[in-house]
């Protein structure tokens, strides 16, 4: 069997260097890999409608920047097909025969819906479009018969929720769908990476992410601004490493290498953080290398980013070339479906000749 | 204006008199009142599969005994275009992106889907798609932008919600789609025909359907066997009229011209009644007329329907042109919801424009 991968981002904003830790470089890596035959990549702007269907402008000009972030981070259109959801109907026919395979009950029980719902403090007045999105999402990875979906531990139950639905439709209609797999990340520290000001969640409403298209302008400014440990007042005061924001980022980006190239008083990061704990080691000094890890890897994202924002409508036409892409392979799936459940009825010849013969005997 | 009309059936069985009173009859009428622009007529399998999905070979079967009953009843393809609902996947699309404009606590309160949960036992264990029905009808009808829906007041909740999502949605997207107004049946009498044997549903399974493409012998034997009045022993007793089945039909069916025809000793139905009331009237002599006035309006609608019989493939083929139509203007919808909603990115000239504009600035 092929190994197919389906994985995506909603275009609510630009993407930042949490989802570069989480989940980008990852992404990328797997495409290199040569490991799997077909990569898909959604830009997934009907999920996002479905709890901003007051704000479409917001997920529209999204779009775009996500598209930039993803060619930028070094995800091929020669190898991936980047595509857009919503233009992919096939998406949401498949989703409406799922709906009739859940039960209610069983969308509420579902716990990523129960902690995005409070997230979001919907309450009584959850769209119906968001309370299915597990449903929505079961019909993205299995039109691509998806084998695998780079995830988070927090995505299990949606994954669980997709392969329900497969064994569910293929046990009534017969052996159509396939269940995928989750692949969680192999390093725990990069899962959520903090916002600068050391707070749990990166959000661009706090204004605490470090975006992959910021300038190194910008990267200096937040990284100077780093939270750090409160009580490392002085050089000489012994600090924290637990919490410290600019040693959460170290442990995510930092490789033995950059110690020779930036800061080569010392051999590798737990050398740094011994320092740091004993006292007598500035921020500063560990912000200005901090900074210079980030631009390493920043740098030449940032650089291929300027040469696609130079080509609009080039992104476009990379973007409309996947989405040819899945929108064929969505078809076929979909036809699949839909003979499986033998509503396909034009094309059935068997019906139509077992109705002739039953109206003439 | 143009005055549009959207209408169907649940494809979950062959048509009955109560179907035919109820709601058929009066479709001809409108069909060929020549007030419509344009009429659709849905065999709404999709729908019919939210609540059997595990059955879809029920569903599939009774495609085509709908549609001979629809041609059969006189419904014209010339007139109307007959489609079948899963064949159309722009309804599909209308319903994903009308779920973000419902909260699922409104759905719950739906009467119409309340009642209907508890007629189908579902309790918590409602498929998701069956619990979202409104939403994908709210799709149905305005995919066509249908200004008129025939149907029974207990669908008014129903017409009232997709009137909602048109008002939210050219709210938020602006003026796009087209309020719908329910048109009730002229006779209230003929709302809902009882069972031939008294009880207040027509049911397959207990078997008390006169069906329109029942034989004369069958009609015959289901009129002759047909509830009365329990007290009505002899033919000199007095007997009821109310909840008497017999009279019931005659109340829906009988016209004044078929007492000149079949039973000239009375000049119409309310002499009829008197006599039975006032006792000396059997049973026999009723349905008999009964018979004969039935007979008479299903005798042209049997005829048709066995010279359609002879030829399925060309039903199907009525059926293809029918959704052909149906689906150039769901299409024609669609794109323009899309646009309202601005996902229509890839033809969207302006949007690519500015963006280029913005990086290039």
């Amino acid at each position: 069997m092929s190994k197919i991968i389906l994985t995506g981002d909603r275009p609510t904003g630009k993407l930042h260097v949490g989802h570069y830790v989480g989940s980008l470089k990852r992404r990328v890596e797997l495409q290199n890999s040569g490991e799997y035959d077909k990569i898909f990549i959604m830009i997934a702007d009907a999920q996002a409608l479905t709890d901003n269907a007051d704000n479409p402008e917001k997920v529209r000009q999204n779009i775009i920047e996500v598209a930039l972030d993803y060619l930028s981070v070094g995800l091929d259109p020669a190898k991936s097909d980047i595509f857009i959801q919503s233009q992919i109907s096939q998406l949401t026919e498949l989703t409406f025969y799922y709906m009739n395979l859940v039960t209610v009950s069983r969308l509420q029980r579902n716990p990523t819906v129960k902690s995005e719902i409070q997230m979001r403090n919907f309450e009584a007045s959850i769209p119906v479009g968001f309370f299915c999105y597990p449903i929505s999402q079961a019909a993205d990875i299995t039109a691509f018969k998806a084998t695998t979906v780079p995830a988070g531990e927090d995505q299990e139950p949606m994954i669980e929720q997709t392969r329900e639905i497969v064994r569910k439709f293929n046990s009534v209609y017969g052996d159509t769908l396939v269940e995928p797999q989750i692949l969680l990340p192999d390093n725990k520290v990069c899962l959520r990476l903090p916002g600068t000001d050391g707070k749990a969640k990166m959000s661009k409403s706090l204004g605490n992410c470090i975006y992959l298209s910021d300038t190194e302008e910008d990267v200096k400014k937040k990284v100077m601004s780093m939270y750090t440990d409160p009580d490392h007042i002085k050089v000489s005061d012994p600090g924290k490493i637990e919490g410290n924001t600019v040693f959460t980022y170290l442990d995510a980006f930092s490789k033995e290498e950059d110690f020779g190239l930036f800061l080569p008083e010392y051999n590798n990061l737990d050398e740094l953080k011994d320092h740091y704990k004993r006292g007598g080691l500035g921020d500063v000094k560990v912000k200005k290398f901090l900074l210079n890890v980030l631009n390493k890897e920043l740098e030449p994202i940032r650089n291929r980013r300027h040469e696609y924002e130079k080509d609009i409508p080039y992104v476009y036409e990379i973007l409309k070339q996947g989405t040819k892409n899945a929108c064929e392979v969505a078809e076929q799936t979909l036809s699949e479906v839909k003979a499986a459940m033998k509503i396909n009825y034009f094309d059935d010849v068997q019906l139509i000749n077992a109705q002739s013969e039953k109206y003439s005997g």
